[in-house]
């Protein structure tokens, strides 16, 4: 991790898109975008092979709430036009991370400088969209009260494999009283590009999860007296996905530091469940 | 009770529906009417006295989740045309309650003697509606499979009052999954003028509830392993609400006796929650 400067780059919620995505391109920016460009959709990016987009592509297909394809360049082809004009995948994240062989070598602000003419990128759908959408119902999130990750947890429900990509899904967790989990349910009943409704609630044994206290990767948070732990399907399935496939070279978004898109939340939106 | 044969009439589920309406019409038939018509609309019945009309209907309209009101009549008209060109309240209810100063004092087969013609009567939405929904979509009902009514259950939850209609909310519980409550929440989502998406999952204490093993109207159900109990708002709380307002007379169906219209529970479904 040779880049450490998240310190210096304070989210400013009134920052403007065009001056935002100005100042990731030009590597002024490099922290996390949670919170950044309200309003605006955000997606996990995954860039393989051209010869590993086709399985790649059909493993979303089959397994579309943790993997909710949003666009897929063509190959070589660093831009996503479907999610914005000038969207350029090598320079428009704020921090890469590196693949080879199934480990995250390194990150990086950009990578113009590793890209080939057979690369494929696909963006994906993220819990950002949907935690709007809930706040903007009056649904506390309490990990973002606490400033802190979403808490997220490695499974044993088994996704669809596809060639090389196959893995348990991973999920995010929010906690809220049943009414509450009942309101965020109708409501992200309307998004399923970007993960859709929770798949479970309640027993965090019956997804394989021993102990709610120790995530798998985020943070920590409390399920207060009279609430209910909440699943969500998660974006860092995919991840998982690629730690198995093994590609020789992979490259995604660094966790949190999202590809921000040109498309509003509120067009993700569907009319019916 | 003067009416107890109930055995005498076995549901035939492909009675067709002007058949069955002749038979409860000539008081042939008398018995639940669940299972009955499937496909269509079938409704609580609350008749009482035009003075007391527009307290009821308020009454309905402040709490719409359990008192979802779908017809009202012309104070001393028995027909109900948005539900069914021919309906007749006094006679198309297969049983009916007689209610006095709150208490229910008996039961007949119609009440085209007693009628009067002060009488409102008000058609609210009934559970057999999303309850076909539910199955509809795979979702096993274990009350249904296990040939007995739904549990209900006092609650601690008060009704917005209106007049001298007042009371607590009365809710009906179906044992399921979580995957399946987090199905049932969206699919009921689509049918606010029958109740609508559950109110609350889970610890029943925080409805007030003690003991779900011994329900305050119906049958108990067991609430198997890996399973939470659901709860939906109820179409007995008016019937509380009549027992706090001691009208002088007023009229009910039986429960489970329900009244049978021409609509269609598709016509019921909104596109989005």
């Amino acid at each position: 991790m040779p880049e450490d400067s998240h310190q210096m780059n304070r989210p400013n919620v009134a920052c403007q898109l065009d001056d935002l995505r100005r100042r990731i391109r030009s590597n002024e920016f490099c922290g996390p975008t949670s919170g950044l460009a309200p309003g605006f959709v955000q997606c996990n990016l995954v860039v393989i092979p051209e010869i590993y987009a086709s399985d790649f592509q059909r493993f979303c297909e089959l397994n579309p709430r943790p993997c909710p394809l949003l666009a897929q360049s063509v190959p070589g082809d660093p831009t996503l036009p479907s999610l914005g004009a000038t969207l350029d995948v090598r320079t428009d994240l704020p921090r890469y991370r590196h693949w080879h062989h199934g480990v995250v070598t390194h990150e990086s602000r950009d990578i113009r400088d590793v890209w080939r003419s057979d690369l494929a990128a696909f963006a994906l759908g993220c819990s950002f969209s949907f935690e709007e959408a809930l706040i903007n119902e009056g649904i506390p999130m309490r990990h973002i009260d606490l400033g802190v990750n979403v808490p997220m947890y490695r499974t044993t429900l088994p996704c669809r494999a596809s060639g090389p990509f196959e893995g348990n899904m991973v999920v995010s967790m929010r906690p809220m009283t049943p009414a509450n989990a009942i309101k965020a349910i109708q409501i992200c009943s309307r998004y399923p590009s970007v993960h859709g409704a929770p798949i479970h609630f309640g027993n965090a044994a019956q997804l394989g999860i021993p102990n709610l206290d120790t995530p798998d990767f985020g943070d920590r948070v409390d399920v207060a007296p009279g609430e209910t732990p909440v699943f969500w399907a998660c974006g860092v399935t995919p991840q998982l996905a690629l730690e198995s496939a093994k590609l020789p070279l992979a490259f995604t978004h660094s966790p949190g530091c999202m590809l921000i898109t040109d498309k509003l939340n509120s067009e993700l939106a569907v009319t019916s469940p």
